[in-house]
């Protein structure tokens, strides 16, 4: 029997990316991170900056996941509610964290409320380590808090990582098929059937005014997703479509 | 009293989402569109190509929200569950529609099972149309089902619009300026505290070495927003940061 492999969950804080002011890449990030560790990202949500919404959801996917990661609201502004909201959800109190304090006072501005705010994480919380600017990050159980910023939400994950226990690394293969999606759909159906260790995708696409899909496969046994990517060029060769295997 | 405005939920659908192949962009766009619409997106969900998942988060989502829009897998291929899955989350059967297969006829490509899968739609919904391709997308009480394809699900949502309950409008203005938000951060609580008909966001960047800040007003009173705006640039002054009002 192969052990669950670890789940994780993305939560993302910030009304800009719901109004659309902003487009949010730390879940791209995220997922090819995680994928690397072998960590399945199951799922992300995106949430406003209202304390019954982020506690209700932080509650919800930290019983569901091995890990959830939040991203944004952690800033010295009165927008950045997520600390508070994690130990809410906790149900621990927000305490100033002396370690934090000594690295804001790095930054050489004064040390006022506001930035004060940036030092104040639940009880109990380790530290994450931000390697762009001074205010750390934290984690509280299986949730890593991280900045919106994708420098800095980047910087706190690689420093994050080594806490996370890893599973076998999710690898991928990928082959272009210029045939429409409608033409080969029962033949790939057929290839996924037998394969139900791997995931495979089909992405259609449309390039210089030719149609085409993007055909993945996703597994943790590299040798047979080469096997698997060789079936799907011989069934799509047999259908009279081009294929281009990707680097 | 004021009616309670609408709120929609976007659900994205797809592994390549959450795999970090490909980077979502519909969840910008239909934000921004919302908006425009005077509709509040509360929250989005990316959910993975499962069935129990997908069923769960539409039923959730559709109690919960005035609408709900989801994008992806509504093509031919094996991984394309979406319609299944709101057929099952509805109760209904999935059925085929004759209009659709129409449609689909247009295409000039035999209507094999692949492509009649495209014309399978909830008993109940109807057809959203699709100006791009031929394959429709469609809608089942509050729920729009919407194609991944992004210029499929810009052409969809266009199509679905005129279906939507508009609210007043919802505007934003907005001044970048160049202090930390640790300097300004408390200046601008208190403006945030007497307004709390708008939201009031403070998104930081680095601009050519330079720190700042850009400072978000939105709300359904343009004028009030205006108003607010110069006082938050009287206050950014007082504090000796400078700051330029965006066109």
């Amino acid at each position: 029997m192969t052990p669950t492999p670890a789940t994780a969950c993305v939560l993302i804080i910030g009304n800009e990316i719901l109004s659309g002011k902003t487009q949010d890449t730390n879940l791209q990030f995220l997922g090819l991170e995680l994928a690397k560790l072998g960590i399945r990202l199951e799922e992300a949500r995106v949430v406003r900056d209202e304390p019954d919404a982020i506690i209700k959801h932080v509650n919800e996917c930290r019983a569901k996941h091995s890990y959830v990661f939040t991203t944004g609201g952690i800033g010295p502004t009165h927008d950045d509610i997520t600390a508070e909201c994690v130990a809410r959800a906790f149900g621990v109190e927000l305490v100033l964290d002396p370690v934090a304090v000594e690295l804001l006072k790095r930054g050489g501005r004064p040390l006022n409320e506001a930035r004060l705010k940036m030092a104040r994480v639940p009880r109990g919380a380790a530290l994450i380590e931000n390697a762009v600017s001074n205010a750390p990050g934290f984690r509280i159980e299986n949730v890593f808090v991280l900045a919106g910023i994708p420098a800095i939400a980047r910087a706190m994950f690689a420093a994050a990582a080594p806490l996370l226990v890893a599973g076998a690394q999710i690898h991928s293969a990928s082959v272009d098929v210029f045939l429409r999606e409608g033409d080969f759909a029962e033949s790939l159906e057929r290839i996924a059937i037998q394969h139900p260790e791997v995931d495979i995708g089909s992405y259609p696409f449309q390039r210089d005014g030719r149609f085409g899909a993007s055909l993945v496969v996703r597994g943790t046994d590299r040798p047979l997703i080469e096997v698997i990517v060789q079936e799907i060029v011989s069934a799509m060769t047999a259908l009279g479509g081009e294929t281009a295997l990707k680097p």
